[in-house]
């Protein structure tokens, strides 16, 4: 043991590159992380890059064998495997791979890992506040209060029956962050379900949710909240005949990605004051200012925030240095991407 | 055993007489409840009174064993207790029992419990969600993307840095809404401090927070969330000099009582960007049309409906009815109220 722990620290480093946007890299990195990240690998200066296409970017990736990425860096082309021979693995320290890195790597061995783990944390608690206040009707309170200014009132009795004691939350889409907003609701008097066409039993059970038909959790859910990812089989996934099944004062919140729900249906049945939509995306995303979204009653609108946002993104640095280290020492990253899934992942 | 519980079934169950507002009493108690009521005790018709200055009132109180409280009714004075002769006990099914129930009831050894414990869970779970979304700054993400229609600008750069990762939580009064804020702050990474003198470190280290002094615990929370009772000593307990001592991009929830806080020293701070403010209770309470806290940007007001409301009041019915249960069968209630507890109570 002794002889080879002397190995490995009298062995050079291993090469790599830290590609991502200047935002991200200060988020990420704090001074500890950044400690960490010299310990395993051997990167030049400036430490980070967010093009390829210079002199200095072409030089480093010869003798890379690591990237770590991120938020704002390069899309990774199979150029960049030619440029890159000695290349091993590929860090990202954002949630999705799908658009960044090309099928090719896999093709090549690369490891590609992600830390969607550590981003499914954010959004799953953005998701539950969300959940326990509207489910509470809070945000109609505190909008009705701040119009009215009186406690009570005709605003007060159009304002539905909090379902926070015996309400039932739906979870479209039993992904990373679908099962990990079901675990946050347990210590709460909800009934969960979960559709998703995916998904085993066991796992919805061993997170407190029963799984069910699409069309069955959104007739009987008071909240819905979307998880699934964006294919082209889950295109307006929430059409007018899906949203016209949601009960008459359900909430639908959606934090996944705008495509999934038709929102000029949406908007017709906000209008119609049978539905109120918290909408983290939207479609288009960003919006145009004259977007009707922003003059629709009973929506409301945040601007794609629920993810991981400043010291958040350090849970992802943890995971990208949790899957270096691992790497680095011989063993099996823990968020290893398997090129195989990407066809049904967000 | 048998020949015991016969006994039991064949002797004419007690008289009981509830007392609350209509509205109350809907919300309270659905058919599942009012038959688990009307195995227990006997109740004429009509079963609800909200006072107690009528001949039938007076009738029914000469005979009656057990009063069931609740909002909406009328407070009990000591003559109650002369008009009761048989009463054995006072079965609240509200929060406080302090300005309900005249000291004279424990002198003459009337059994009185609250429905505290169960009340403290929705204010507990209004405040968790208010924690995480304030310490993700999400509500002025909402708002600023609202007012500006774009996603990104100036608006967006002077929202402060999200602390929901690594950001330390305040709670003033580890009392059971405080201890159950402390419990449902568990599953994520926040540190938590808890400021209480009557509070003992191994309960506080048993709900996950560490006891600490209240001004330290202003010095070093990003967000503070009250709990504490209103006694003569929490009068302004957060004045001008504790106000100031709060880090410059604090959130301060209060669900307690409008009276713990200096209005004018919280709005003078909240003018002057310092501080956000959410405030489910106020003082005076109701506030009139005119109050500036209505205009004072930071400050988020709710009409006093974190407490149980709607199905949330059936747990208050639920703990009413195991204790009700329990004093006919002769066993200790759950939920009863100390006579000597009443001045450091809510």
């Amino acid at each position: 043991m002794a002889a080879s722990v002397s190995d490995d620290t009298a062995a050079r480093p291993p090469s790599a590159v830290l590609l991502m946007g200047a935002r991200a890299f200060a988020d990420l990195f704090d001074e500890s992380r950044l400690a960490r990240l010299r310990a395993l690998v051997r990167i030049d200066d400036p430490l980070r890059l967010d093009a390829l296409d210079t002199a200095d970017a072409r030089r480093r990736l010869a003798d890379a064998e690591y990237l770590i990425t991120g938020w704002g860096g390069p899309s990774l082309g199979a150029d960049v495997l030619d440029a890159a021979p000695r290349l091993r693995g590929v860090l990202h320290t954002g949630g999705s791979v799908k658009h960044l890195v090309a099928p090719a790597f896999w093709d090549r061995g690369v490891v590609v890992t992600s830390a969607a783990d550590a981003n499914a944390i954010p959004v799953a608690e953005f998701t539950l506040a969300t959940i326990l206040l509207e489910a509470k009707r809070a945000p109609a309170y505190i909008e009705g209060y701040a119009r009215s200014r009186e406690v009570a009132g005709a605003w007060r009795d159009a304002i539905p029956p909090a379902v926070t004691f015996g309400g039932t939350v739906g979870i479209v889409g039993l992904s990373r962050v679908g099962r990990r907003v079901a675990e946050l609701l347990r210590p709460f008097d909800l009934r969960v379900l979960a559709a998703d066409p995916h998904a085993d039993p066991a796992v919805a059970a061993s997170v407190g949710a029963r799984l069910t038909d699409l069309d069955d959790l959104l007739r009987a859910s008071d909240v819905v909240t979307i998880h699934a990812p964006e294919l082209p089989e889950t295109h307006h996934l929430l059409d007018a005949r899906r949203l016209g099944m949601l009960r008459p004062h359900a909430v639908l919140i959606n934090t996944a990605r705008g495509s999934l729900i038709d929102t000029d249906a949406l908007m017709a049945r906000c209008r119609a004051g049978l539905l109120r939509a918290v909408l983290d995306v939207t479609e288009p995303e960003p919006l145009g200012p004259d977007s009707p979204l922003f003059d629709t009653p009973g929506i409301v609108l945040s601007p794609h925030i629920a993810g991981a946002m400043h010291a958040e993104t350090r849970r992802l640095a943890d995971s990208a240095l949790d899957d270096l280290d691992a790497l680095v020492h011989g063993r099996s990253p823990r968020h290893r991407v398997d090129g195989a899934s990407l066809g049904i992942i967000a």
